[in-house]
């Protein structure tokens, strides 16, 4: 009944979380090197996971690169002061993950459902993007040379186009010749915890199996044919997760009240975390198979985070300029 | 270990759900009668519980009255066939419920938060209202005498006014002196297939320990000194409530593979339903316990419940004209 | 053909306007006292219209009491710096205005229909206020002592409830007992460079004839017993008055270009302002009617001013605690 | 001072009203071929416009082709019957235009901002399109061969993504190859009583100098090299042809008044309406310069809008399937 290292990293879109799974499963991790900073303020940790070889890709299941996740519990709150931090370290870390020539045009891509708030994530950055690509001469005298080309494009999802979106990517990408594409898309994560209270910037792009559950094909330098990177936010748990972080604690609790070698509660230890999940998976009423776990303010926090994300990318794309003159600008 | 019935009926907005608890618990029901009915098109279920004296009222948890739940899969789907259906059945349940003089006056009320898609049910109802109480003379001469008397508030929730809904629907009843209050809301139910695919009416107005955990003053003859009619639709089911329902399968599953009285399964057994609910509410993350599961079309489903509600009530308020009349003179 | 006195008021909400109107005409205000400041920064000006007895009020067509003005362009622009000193200085006033006990108990109500979005500065003021009311005991310990009582009611408007919106107000008043009422309205102005750039406060409440066209029974210390204090931000134009002041610019435009005693220049020169106006509502095409005015971007500007206004009103009624702290106690 | 007829007709989107002017001016129409029908039912007309060849072209200043616009004052009302009659005879006009294989691939583009409501129809008939490219064999069976490959996008206007529409439209057709495009677009007329009661549809694309001013690349087969047909519909007016239209009929109201050769309304006579539009264009106050002219209630009919040419899409797109199917297989 031991499982076997093959299929743990389908289920979460968070490196971190990877590496904490398999941390738990084995102690150890090959290929992949983790280093991480607590900040003073705000309760900030940045975690850099760097996927180096075939054996991490293996373990992780994830492609070779780079996965930063910057975690704090003032993500979701009413917290400006913390917000505008985050988004400074955000925007440095872009500027070390992929450095930018003064004169490189950038596409910013929302992905995701704008009429589903916990998707509309993307959408909602590119919304309040300065956006400058189309002004050229246009542009108002005291802003040149100091912001760069960017554009930004909302695909939407392809329930509703009927188009993969990766093939809208390409079709955009191949006129408009962007140097760098950053894609911006609402993840799912396993701990409930994390919702809304995490960012992970990736320069692997977006990969299949993503959260939602939705099937796409994989928007990297690959399939678009420029990098990619990818900032995404957990912004749901699936039914399932909810279920099995719960049974687990449930478990726990339980435990003491009966013998040790108890027959049933030996059963499950030896399942494991993913095989109890996809136990869970298979008992779920089939109705909330379609269901997701989300915060009920979700509106209110996916708006702040749509911020956070937009005034990092404004402050690593436009350096010339300040976060008051992106105000300004943004009309 | 065993349960008491004092507590069981509080986690549920749905008299039928309570009934389907007390009778798997016990076997049988004092003081409430049960009747239902199917119809032949759509998959429609129509049962009428009446809480008929005090006996009922203990075991239920729930005051004297009546409370009519219709059923159907259909309800969730777009099917406007369907939904017509329904609209009539619930119209006609009405004219039972509480038939109306034709110079009634009726203050229609819509709880709920409009931000927040699955809470927004009442004030979306609002919207779709027929309103005709300050027309009085001002009246197209072609629905004079064919349309009663109706008015629409929408109070918003307690959170967001920080005065009572009671309070709000009582001041305004007071001046206003409506013959009849009905007020839509979103409740909470214990299985999820009844989420969006359910509506409860009942003429014992809107009472404490709503779905959504918020405490709040009830809303009923008592208090506001007006009949209230309350109609609702179960939105969501909490995350503890999930948890519970996809154990419970899980254990039958798990059942079969360990001995016959392993303690542990027997100790679960023992517990009941309800006693399990609580523990898992104790253990849940604290971060699962501000979030509720909902299914992903939520904003278009609310929308069609939403017009399947309003046009029962405009057709029953306002007999002397059609659906269709209705639109011309909707907006 | 001399326009007589008794009419000019009822076409623009603001009271500025009427006596820019009135000197343009007579030259002189009896009974109506004006005093204006300019603010260095942001182009701020702020003007105070008192109407001191019944010939202020005969001549303006209002009532007594004051109207303070605050006129600033950047008010429609995204400059967070100029809105917060706008924040600052209607605090300000309105501590000067109508001063407040520490345990003041104030009713905030946003006028208007939050789905049209000129409309819709009332109710966008209501969401972003720290509503206190309910919380009493609950109130965060650091808190205490802090904040005053304050509660929100967005009341929708007539043509949706069915109900005249003072009746609401007065039978809510009744419950609750405020101390003050503040109503947030949008008006309609006579000039097109007012939209979205300037805020009256006035503490003569609501009255009748207002913008929109929608009569409504008025909103003051008379009608609902509690003092009212008014604040509301022209967001539109309606069609007569921008082809009057559109007109105004051609006619002096295209006068050069004929002899000096031409009947028809003559005639309309005559004629007057606001008989002009009268006549252009005349003959303004019957569809036009129903249509206003209103810049592309009113959405954005929308949220703006209500940000703007709530702050004000945070910073007003809760002066033990600073706008940082509003932000974390605002969901 | 007599007007040349070389700028005429830049200044409307209906080929309709720039037949109506020409008329009016010259009383002839040299390679333009109008025909018209009248329905029975719900005041409706169909007016075909043919412009045969380059004298046409000249005259209309719009390209070959065929212009067939529809009219009715129902389609602005809640009118069910009425709009399941206009999307009936749309869809049958859809097929005289441009008649499609079995098997053809349809790429619809819903032009426009979604978040100005009067320039919202394009992404809102998107939203209610039967969306079939992606299903491929995972078609419901009861669907196969029943309906053609339809896909839906939404680009996006220029000032939000920095990039021109026609750009994102020529990549993603490069890629997806459809045998057609139909872009729906918000239109600018001249006479506010076809605002939201006018819908056109041609063959020729969307050309330059579009209604709300702005200037964007012509989608049409050349630039897309795929046939393009456009559907619109006027939305708004601008603030220069309402001030136009109402002194236009101010000037008929009051030239009675006047002696018969009275030099100013001779000038104004003899100036004709462009020349005055122009004239009004330059003398607007430069704060209506960015205003529009809509009706209030633009947001339902919008709604109204989107559903009565979506379904007329989906009927002439789908047409082995009924309205009622295509209401269950949307979401």
């Amino acid at each position: 009944m031991k499982r076997t290292v093959s299929i743990p990293n389908y289920y979460t879109d968070l490196a971190l979380e990877t590496c904490e799974q398999l941390q738990s499963e084995s102690g150890e991790l090959n290929g992949v090197e983790v280093t991480s900073e607590e900040h003073e303020s705000h309760g900030i940790t940045v975690t850099w996971v760097r996927i180096a070889d075939e054996t991490g890709v293996k373990a992780m299941g994830k492609p070779i690169g780079n996965y930063i996740t910057l975690e704090s519990p003032s993500m979701k709150e009413s917290d400006p002061q913390a917000h505008e931090e985050i988004s400074k370290i955000i925007a440095r870390k872009l500027g070390i993950l992929h450095p930018l020539r003064d004169d490189a045009c950038i596409l910013v891509v929302g992905l995701g459902n704008w009429q589903v708030t916990p998707d509309a994530l993307g959408p909602q950055v590119c919304e309040r993007m300065l956006v400058t690509r189309h002004l050229h001469e246009a542009m108002p005298r005291e802003l040149q040379g100091r912001v760069r080309s960017v554009s930004a494009l909302r695909p939407g999802v392809m329930g509703l186009t009927g188009i993969e979106t990766a093939e809208i990517i390409m079709g955009v990408a191949k006129r408009i010749r962007p140097d760098l594409i950053i894609a911006i898309d609402a993840l799912a994560a396993r701990k409930t915890s994390r919702i809304n209270a995490t960012i992970q910037i990736s320069d692997t792009g977006i990969n299949p199996g993503a959260g939602l559950g939705n099937k796409r094909a994989p928007i990297n330098r690959e399939t678009v044919g420029v990098p990619v990177i990818a900032i995404g936010v957990p912004t749901v748990v699936d039914a399932a997760t909810l279920v099995n972080d719960t049974m687990d604690h449930m478990l726990r609790a339980l435990r003491q009240s009966v013998s040790q070698d108890d027959a049933f509660i030996n059963m499950l230890d030896e399942m494991g975390n993913e095989e109890r999940y996809e136990l869970i998976k298979g008992v779920l009423d089939p109705d909330a198979g379609n269901m997701f776990v989300t915060p009920k303010e979700v509106d209110a926090v996916i708006g702040r985070l749509a911020h956070v994300i937009a005034s990092a990318l404004n402050i690593a794309l436009h350096p010339g300029i300040t976060a008051k003159d992106v105000n300004r600008y943004l009309n």
